[in-house]
């Protein structure tokens, strides 16, 4: 409980006001407003159940804090630099409102110590369900292309060069696989982030006859992250966070380099919607993918925020240090970064154009198919692997050569007959034909359009129930809010606080 | 299936030394070759049992690598340089033993793509039960510790000043509080990892009637990573272990630097072990902390591992590109890095002497019981809280000119009367003694003996849940073991491939 | 050229709201508005020298971006959103002024890919020129301290254990050593920043007869940076100044860390000055080293925005992409956290209060002379190196056995003579008192008093040397921005430009 | 010189083998044997020189460790994991050679704390120099590659999208151009590395006489790195150079990206030589871009060792901490990294083929010279910016909806005619034409032949110059080191040390 009181000797004493500019992170703090006067709020509720303080005391904090989160929602709430952070800020209002005595018994039990851990891991946890929820948007954005384009053959790549032809139902759904594990990695990040700090106290708990379970209830929180050396000293929460979301945005950023790549004149695979691309007035063909490179540009920001949060807390010893008050530009920042990138590309997604035509011409073009016919050699006419391999080499050779393609099937007949290999040109249609060869690749997992759709369909299910989990989430949070909200009316409305509570 | 082909090509062909040197990965590859070929085993039971193979080549395939195994367990496995990666030396052993057909029709529906990934996965899967393993002796470590020091007193830190007076117990067993949270990273590092990619082939899947579930059972994997184009191209679950990895690390970190700074001179709060020190001949006075220096250098180490992976990724195109070949080094570094230090550090704690007089008088020397007077002025003689603050701050700073503690408990008495404040000086012993202080912080997680008994509880539980995991997860991957080899030497005793499946 | 008019297709065209919203600079852009102005004030100067446009449309150009100017230092500068950048805000300036056609033509022979890092490159030189000068503040801060205890005794420490002893001063001035380096890398950094790429135009150069050399000069650049392809698409001045500014930092951190160490209680070898610690008040004694553990914390933020840098620049195509936009924003934090926490030690170490007592206590208290009185054994009595180790680690594990130090000289005498080895008191005082044995320590570079002094010496002119360049460097800067400010107000004023140019 | 003899206690002291195999740093340190030897050699030499050993035992030392330079040649040097490092192992050579008395004189003056960075510096700068070298290699290819196609036409892109026509010659010089300010921040790394800490003993210098002159120049430093607490504590120089390195790699990561998307088969721009590129034996046409997605993925790994050095000397206190001797593994590894990649990318340049036909029908194709004719009708037809831009505008689309170029020069024509525009025939083939819209980019720095020839020369110069300092340094090292050998030579043949030094 010490640690709050030193602002009374900063405020006051000699600390320097060049040292309290330095030290300030209203920044950072200014957007845990609403979760630190709720915090207040529970806490005070908390301190009169056990009878810490008397209810009179308590009416005042709550009406205090009323005043605090009125001006908040008007956009008004006063936020001083020389009171240095939100915390001192929020008190304030009731210290002015109510006086110093009410105020410094809103700290009976308490530290800025676990107050900030609090407030972080109450607004984080909210940014967290935010990006589950766009990242959702975007997985069904996917997915629905991939369902509409299950079918649709376009060249796959290895080393950005043609390997075999797959579907773009395929390659979108691909996308849409891996994202349900950002999901996953997000919600074990919420589970590590919700949890309660508060009543650790400064680092070694308290003599008061706290109810830790009561605060962390009416936050919302799944439970109470009991050791107090623990909860005030720990960032893990936001490690672990940052990391899903790097990870999550190296995953985006391999979304957003097709998206590069493939709406180039070169590949002119993919169009990009009006809406989303970034054009010239004198040279109307042209359509910069600008978001997708800011997408990329995103994804280094969020690497620096991780390693920023990383060596922020490498070396320090426990227990709380100033350098953990640096821990949450980082992570505002990045949860920001990723809302934003995750938010604006389902609907990049959606009103993207599939260049089906230019697609299907790629996947002729190339001799993707070349293995395909390999193992068709020796699979039904049994010939050894080495000849087969030497055969189809030589038969895509000469026909780059005489610049022809595999849609060329009698000249392809031809060259094969000359390697003493008979294969009726309705076969060779059937082994080379992009589209049927895709249909052949009915393996669990591959593009065949059957396999595509099963996965498409669990993709789904994947994707609706990670929305069922953050609904069920967001509920528990608004429902402890509101329980909050209405004991704060109840008793500013003169109840008392056992009929309410 | 395209890939594993391009060997052949390279091998012969024309790229040259210089460049297949440049290209080549041996030497991450080498610690998988037991994986390597039990991956190959599996296969070629798949093939056979699918009829796409014959049990002829099936026994061929089997006895040639069964000789690479004996190979391997005698050290004498031979890793051509020539051959760049560990899939194209085990092969070696196929082609020269069953000739180039057999070791073509080995490849059948796999590519060097899903192998590769099949076989870091396996690898990885067993180094993280080894972490979780020693992270699980080191958790028990600190809490023996706690346990045998639950009542010895300390000074509690915030910015390495003295804040409150804590217990060596409440101490070891926060860090044991954080140590649960990342056996809960590494397991969910471990399960998004033993998951399946064999048979994805290149990137699209084969037209062969492969059984991917088959596969993935006989290699002891939880399931199959159904999505070819995801299961070739992710490195998550690279990137998640080295998050779990790095943020491990991050809070060894904290432990090593106190390590570091308690066993100063200037603290002598802990003395290491001569097994655990560094020492000099002329100064037997001297225990460099040199083990916990480069506890701290190994975070920085994996860190740039973990940069490095996700670095590796980012902005690549999905699929296969080779820039995946180098996610290897960084993780095994890590997992090596990791497996050292975690491991160390369990004897280390173990043998660690806590000097309980020293910490005794540094608790009693600086007056980390002021608050508690403050907070007893507040409560029981219900001086206002501004009053009550004045009147300790000028008694501590008296004292302080004085050159006295809180020990002189009639000095304190008086100089609290006069300020017109009556105290009797056994209640004043009560309120400033460390250890009485500590005993009243009862609260829920807080520093109270009983409270630290408590939580040590509750924490052993836990490490005994997570070694629970780790075995059943390690019989799995031996039964799985086990079943194949039972396989192989069934197919190699000449029966039938039906009856010993 | 063609890239500033995307903005008009953009403006009026189909891109939607939320994706300009997504791709909006103008945070990071809006601390570059003076250099936007005077970069454009120089290329239209430049492009009416040269004849591309008539000295009528320049008289108009200069006139709204004076307008601009005006706004901007009178803080009312309207930057909107929807604008985008600095660039097409401050054109609308022109735009409104005087019309789209004058607006078109200042845009002559221009695009926003040079101009933007035009604009980046005058803004960071003074951020450069900024840091250099508060590190010569730090640097002098700490060479007057360690001037001032040349000859005080400290413990020295390796693994924070006591080595061997040296002085205050020889402490003091190896970080003034340090940071020396630190100085040439940001005169690096300087000056491959400060070249200009104005003239590039979009990548390709233009076929208008600009002048770059006069574009170069008007705005206090060295010189060109000729190749167009490489002015647009290069970075490395930020990467570069980025990895100065960690370097730095990590430097920065260590002194912190040092400064968090020394003032515990437990070493309390340094005390914060009142206005630079952060108290307590019911803990009078308690100064938390708050800016020293915020130092550590902006040396992990620099770190994040190095490495935020070089991923986002990593592995892009050449030319402009739109990544490098996101450029600016780790480059603007890492400059404003190094330039506040480097401003802000200098006062701290000034103000720093050293504790010598505790310091020659330290010093002799835990055998760090005993080296010494080996080497002395070898030096003098000629014994044999093992012999003489021998012999001194027995006297000290006596001496710590009878919790003695070596300050009980006759205790030593005795306890060497039973060694076989006579050595007399005072000739033992000479050896192990701290002092003495510091000034000893005469080899180059070592910590005896004439060998710091001459060092201070040194490292002063060294500092000299850099505030002479940053003063010559701020000058060509100021110079240039008189000249171009005279050629306006020549214009304006309504001279030709040939008589004021 | 404490620390060296902490060795002798740590082998035969209590510390277990298990802590000696955690701090073990003979793998990074084995490459550095050469040095070590050279280091206590002219170590040796000074310490006779001035007196402090007699020359007898400076004959011993030399002999010893001579044998031990004989057995490093031979591929004999035997290194004992018990021993720790490559000091002890050397020195070993010397304890049983001339025993431990002549051993532990070499030690007089010295420490491992100097001996340790000495070694590290002199390694390293051979290390950047042979960088410096490949890095001269890649850029002549490059500029060979830029003057032979000075004249071929390519399409400029940003975004990858066309922007302008370039020329391959502008393309290549522009890389030429970027690596040569690496070449400038490798000489920095150099000079900042090649200065001598030896003498600096384990932190505070020493009482014996020695000359840091003379072992720096015996050593071929440019210098001695006086203060000594400096100089054992300071690794900014692994940093600064680390951090050229990994700016490096971010420049030879965009080549390498060019490299993978120009030689796709949608781009078709380059080709890979065979030698180069990575085949298929079914799929002749494959040509796997390998070494250029090794190159982006050593960056990755580049990263990764500066973020490990920075993030290890984060936040330690001055003087020597063993977190320092994990310095060296990312060191050597990014070296290696880098010279390999480096290395292999000249003769993959030599080799490329550039597909000018291709090249010529891209540049065409896309109306990239589009803003050229709206500049023509600004400059030449006197029409506003606005109408032009708008013409202009229409005619494009007008173009693309009819499915062609700007190639049908007439159709342009008659499309600018319903504008009210007329542009003669053979005008509109001058403006619209690649190559000839290329000539007229004559401004400083621009893409016309006559500008990239200039260009070209002063880069050469540039490269000559680099290479010219580069063998200069060679040179100085290897003089100090031929005197170095020629005195131990001297000295073994019987000759006084005064003859020969």
């Amino acid at each position: 409980m010490p640690e709050q009181e030193t602002m009374g000797a900063r405020a006051g004493g000699g600390t320097s006001k060049a040292a309290l500019a330095y030290a300030a992170s209203l920044d950072a703090d200014a957007v845990m407003a609403a979760e630190d006067i709720w915090g207040s709020e529970a806490h005070a509720i908390m301190l009169a159940r056990q009878g810490i303080i008397d209810e009179g005391d308590l009416g005042e904090m709550l009406r205090c804090l009323r005043q605090a989160r009125a001006a908040l929602e008007a956009g008004e709430l006063e936020l001083r630099p020389e009171l240095e952070d939100i915390h001192m800020n929020v008190e304030r209002y009731v210290r002015e409102g109510a006086g110093p005595e009410v105020a410094g018994r809103l700290h009976t039990a308490r530290s800025r110590n676990d107050q900030v851990v609090t407030d972080s891991r109450l607004h984080l946890r909210a940014r967290i369900l935010d990006i589950q929820d766009s990242l959702a948007d975007l997985q069904e954005a996917l997915l629905d292309l991939a369902e509409a384009h299950a079918e649709t053959v376009m060249p796959g790549y290895t080393h950005v060069q043609h390997a075999q032809p797959i579907t773009v139902g395929f390659w979108a759904s691909g996308h849409g696989s891996v994202f349900a594990r950002d999901q996953k990695r997000l919600e074990a990040a919420f589970k590590t982030t919700n949890v309660c700090p508060l009543g650790s106290c400064a680092l070694a708990g308290t003599s008061f006859p706290i109810d830790r379970q009561l605060t962390a209830e009416l936050l919302g929180f799944d439970g109470v992250l009991q050791h107090a050396l623990d909860a005030v000293g720990t960032r893990d929460f936001a490690a672990e966070t940052l990391a899903a979301l790097a990870i999550l945005m190296s995953n985006v950023s391999k979304l957003a380099e097709e998206l590069v790549l493939w709406t180039s004149y070169e590949f002119r695979a993919l169009e990009l919607a009006d809406e989303f691309a970034f054009g010239s007035s004198i040279m109307p063909q042209k359509k910069n993918p600008c978001i997708a490179e800011l997408a990329r540009a995103k994804t280094a920001a969020v690497y620096g925020n991780l390693l920023n949060e990383l060596v922020l807390i490498k070396g320090t010893p426990g227990g709380y240090n100033r350098d953990l008050q640096e821990d949450k530009p980082p992570l505002w920042r990045a949860a920001a970064d990723v809302s934003a990138t995750v938010g604006i590309l389902a609907p990049v997604i959606r009103s993207l154009k599939i260049n089906t035509d230019r697609l299907r011409e790629l996947s002729g073009a190339n001799f993707a198919t070349a293995t395909e016919l390999a193992n068709h050699l020796v699979r039904e006419l049994h010939l050894p692997f080495r000849r087969s391999h030497h055969i189809v080499g030589t038969v895509v050779q000469q026909l780059i050569d005489e610049a022809k393609t595999f849609a060329d099937l009698s000249r392809v007949q031809a060259l094969l007959a000359a390697e003493g290999v008979e294969v009726a040109e309705e076969q060779l249609s059937d082994i080379l034909d992009p589209e049927r060869c895709v249909r052949r690749m009915t393996s669990l997992g591959g593009t065949a359009p059957e396999q595509v759709r099963t996965m498409i369909e669990r993709l789904r299910t994947g994707v609706a129930s990670s929305r069922e989990r953050v609904c069920a989430r967001r509920q528990q949070c608004a429902q402890a809010r509101k329980r909050t909200a209405d004991i704060v009316e109840g008793v500013l409305s003169g109840a008392k606080l056992g009929d309410v509570l």
